[in-house]
């Protein structure tokens, strides 16, 4: 006889500032990201499992991963919005969570599936996630784990753009490195000047393999692409002295 | 016999998120003035005269300079404040408004004072205050203004450090320009790396003179100063093509 679980699902609810949006006037995908990771941290809070109890453990989490699909326009400036999560699967060393955002109208207008790690912040190591920070969710551990999509492989040449950028102070957060959310910001600037004016994302794959420390120079690289067709992917590294410590591909449609 | 006005108050309630906080787990700076700028947008909306009453006169509100003073520390992530602000006085071009901050034990930790201008869109130029936009305030227009305090006198030489800064495309907002909470990053990122761990900022004097333009490079300066002292006063300001688009004087303790 098969078990079924209910999976711990948790809404929150938001208005969106200006400070939110990007200079379309809308959430900005370094925000949604933001959000969705308030959520989570917001649930694991509610289940007495937040950053007091891992900090316990000497351990948090770290993203790995981002996959997500868009499904119109995100919401705008004043809107009130649901940022919704849950745990789609665990093991003993990941966790992957669903996240999903509701615009005004109830209407789902983002879905991004994350996949986590727990790291010993001594160590800067990926170690076993201790039971009690899962038992709360009352959901099994599986073997399989529902991955993000990766970024499209891609090498880098000559013919890739780059621009250059020094970390600034609000780029730390309490952690001491870089908010992952930073990354998104320098991936999309190596964009054309205006691109986001006529372009909507439509999806995207985010790959993180290293933190990038305070007081790094960062290189946001993206390779040559056809701004004019109707759909397109765009194809990004982020480099510190020679070495990717992410990569993205970007699905635009023209608007 | 003297009238005695009631000045309009409002009340915003915020919970601290940790992409609010800067890495010291404090609301960073920039924040606080982003939040208060929030609180007198929705004081206008809720009287009817916000962002669509003045687009209907083509203008908008401009920041000319801040005063601003702390009373301990700020408050942290995950702690709910409440944003307070109204209108201290006006004429018929400027605005002046003063904002507070309480913290979750209801102490009142910070206190700021902001004037205003009110702008022609089209023509970046001061425009007079319709008297549609001031009416539901219910209050006097005054001639003498409670002008917040400059910023201190101070001439660039080449003892000041500087560092340079392209504007990326997170940096503007939806009126097409650089945010001007904006430049307080700028001006804080020139203080010494770590600077804000064991200092506390006591006070500061905020002078906005021009706008900064997307694309453009941006340098913030800073004079020397004895960051071993105990109180000290850091002097700043931020140029573009060697023009001068704002000044500050930032007062700390140090901790």
């Amino acid at each position: 006889m098969e078990e079924k679980e209910t999976l711990k699902e948790y809404r929150m609810n938001y208005q969106l500032a200006y400070f939110d949006c990007d200079y379309t006037g809308h959430l900005s995908l370094e925000m949604m990201l933001m959000l969705m990771i308030l959520a989570s941290e917001k649930q694991n809070d509610s289940l007495g499992t937040g950053m007091k109890a891992t900090q316990k453990f000497g351990a948090g989490w770290v993203i790995l991963d981002y996959e997500g699909h868009l499904n119109g326009e995100l919401p705008r400036d004043g809107e009130n919005i649901t940022v919704g999560c849950k745990i789609a699967a665990y093991n003993r060393f990941f966790v992957v969570r669903d996240f999903w955002l509701e615009n005004a109208a109830g209407k789902q207008v983002a879905t991004v599936r994350g996949m986590f790690t727990f790291m010993d912040l001594k160590k800067r190591k990926m170690t076993p996630i201790p039971e009690a920070i899962m038992a709360p969710y009352e959901q099994k551990a599986t073997i399989r784990l529902p991955r993000p999509k990766s970024p499209d492989k891609v090498e880098v040449d000559d013919r890739w753009q780059s621009k250059d950028y020094q970390t600034r102070y609000a780029d730390i957060d309490s952690n001491g490195h870089v908010n992952n959310a930073r990354y998104v910001e320098w991936l999309l600037d190596a964009l054309p000047a205006g691109f986001l004016a006529d372009h909507r994302l439509t999806g995207f794959r985010l790959n993180y393999r290293h933190e990038v420390r305070p007081h790094s120079l960062v290189t946001s690289m993206v390779a040559p692409f056809d701004a004019d067709a109707d759909e397109m992917t765009s194809q990004h590294v982020i480099q510190v002295a020679g070495q990717t410590h992410a990569s993205a591909s970007f699905d635009w449609q023209k608007i």
